[in-house]
């Protein structure tokens, strides 16, 4: 006997808030790390393909479907500037995980903390293999949701212990900096860009704009730093100037999907760049020379989902924090369908 | 102020059950019927996409997504020949309903009995157009899961009382007609497909087989019929003999997926067929006379799944049978994702 074949978990955004929480944002970070970097070692295996979307004038809905093989994940996901206008939010998640064996799905979840936590795990991995050795200050344009996720990540991961934070709202930045007060960064509060990335290491770029922005101009990119470039992701919808990208060692990604949405729709499609999979595998090299200028232009892929997803279902066993969805019908002869909805009205009429 | 932000509506199978039985299944029936038929005479103003699939050895696993514009809907599906033997349903289903302006999901729902419903309401609608008039009875070859609500929906919409039943198994026969007595049809159990198909003006055939079959070879068909092929729905998976396929005048609902899994994946691809909805919209002719056989090679679409969820959404209204799911983030300042989080420690902590 197969029992509660009808029941899928259900993680709700209250319960992803007490699984992060407990676990330790920085632990989870780190585990998740190390479940994204296993995948993309294991690249070649993944069906994949880019997002399919349905756009409107006020906005895009996603579908991100991937699979191993084995699991198969998809996440839902919305792109719609305007709608803090609405107090609503401007990206949500939902994500999906299944047993390709039965097709069954085995875990539906929140995912719009779980992507925000993914993002800056997947940053946090490139600058692994691509940040300049001995990097310890970290300049954050754009200071909103993302931002703090990133800062942790990059404390976790690479111990970066110096912050600094702009944003073309001042109030962003205190809102982030009194967040991430007591996980022990260093943190400077910048009136400029220029201020923001002077000494920086590493320069993550995460902001909401929604047109070609030039966060970054040429002059403001000294040798040997590592851009982390989060923001963007649109057609037509950049933060780096087109001089910034060209002098970058560039690393992607999925290409079909980033040569769309990502830094590099400003290049010429025969510009050379590299893939994060070939480096992570071992096949390709990340960061050659102190001098040079490596830019992960990060726009986010299934697989990293998937990731996430798969982490999330190991790290929730034995927590008990989820709830039980009566998602699929599960009549006990599974050619009687009917029979089930006929004997559910005698269930009806004894309950009331 | 707009509450509950975080909250969206979820139609459990127990709910779903309930809905459909206190609804009447054939009152349900004929009112889906008249919003597929609506969206269907503006069949054009669709996001058309053919379904996006994972293959494996097991089986597939699909996301069919759809828009007009002002909703957007998608389900996700499985198909899993051999799931029976752990217990499992061959075929489950969930969707979601979502709101283009905001890309907020607006409902979420079990899709496993809405889609046998939705699958046998789309009958009985294109049967409308195409069964020979005074119609009255119909075979049924095929007795499993979803044999009695293409039943019902016939009668719901055409009046069809008489029913001539056949199954590889007659258990299944059996099954199906205990569960529709008591719904006013005079029953005739069959022990061969030529002895159901006697008399019939409709041919429902809407068996699980796995392969090429041929279920109705060319000398079963008569003039004047109206063949209903619902099963099959795989490349190679078919039901009909190709000679029953060549006599008929044949009508798909989306030509680039009947294409690749109905019945006319046995023709060349400069065969004649006719768009469905061109029929509904008044664009086209159906039946012509009464010698013709017709043929609705049915695979289900997208759109049908789509005027499921929103007659639901609809049919739901002041029910109550619907849960409450904390899917979406919804922090009270938009850009304060983390903080949120933050402060669901202290909740937690008040809590424990």
């Amino acid at each position: 006997m197969i029992p509660n074949l009808n029941i899928v978990p259900f993680v709700s955004v209250d319960n992803m808030m007490k699984l992060v929480m407990r676990t330790g944002i920085e632990r989870f970070l780190t585990e998740l790390v190390a479940y994204i970097e296993e995948d993309f070692r294991r690249w070649e295996l993944f069906d994949k393909t880019p997002r399919i979307g349905a756009h409107s004038e006020a906005g895009v809905i996603e579908l991100m479907p991937t699979s191993d093989g084995t699991l198969y994940g998809f996440k839902y996901v919305n792109g719609h500037p305007y709608n803090t206008r609405t107090g609503r939010q401007t990206v949500t998640a939902f994500g999906v995980l299944a047993d390709t064996a039965s097709g069954y799905p085995t875990l539906i979840t929140e995912m719009t903390i779980l992507t925000a936590l993914r993002t800056a795990a997947t940053s946090a991995m490139a600058a692994k293999y691509l940040a300049p050795k001995g990097a310890d200050t970290m300049a954050i344009i754009g200071n909103g949701a993302q931002s703090e996720f990133q800062a942790l990540a990059f404390k976790a991961v690479l111990g970066i212990d110096k912050l600094r934070l702009y944003d073309l709202d001042p109030n962003a930045t205190t809102k982030c900096a009194r967040n991430l007060a007591g996980y022990g960064f260093e943190i400077t509060e910048c009136a400029t860009p220029e201020e923001a990335v002077s000494g920086a290491h590493i320069i993550t770029t995460v902001t909401a704009d929604k047109k070609n922005a030039t966060i970054l101009t040429d002059n403001m990119v000294g040798a040997g730093v590592h851009i982390n470039a989060v923001g963007g992701d649109c057609p037509g919808k950049t933060e780096l100037h087109k001089d910034v990208v060209l002098r970058s060692e560039i690393f992607v990604e999925y290409p079909p999907q980033t040569w769309i949405e990502g830094e590099i729709q400003q290049l010429d499609r025969d510009h050379p760049i590299n893939e994060l999979w070939k480096v992570v595998s071992g096949q390709a090299e990340g960061r050659r020379d102190a001098r040079q200028i490596t830019l992960f232009d990060s726009v986010g892929f299934a697989i990293e989902d998937f990731s996430a997803l798969r982490y999330l279902r190991d790290r929730l066993a034995g927590t008990g924090l989820f709830e039980e969805l009566d998602l699929l019908a599960d009549p006990d002869e599974p050619r009687d369908l009917f029979g089930m909805l006929l004997r559910s009205t005698k269930q009806d009429a004894k309950v009331a």
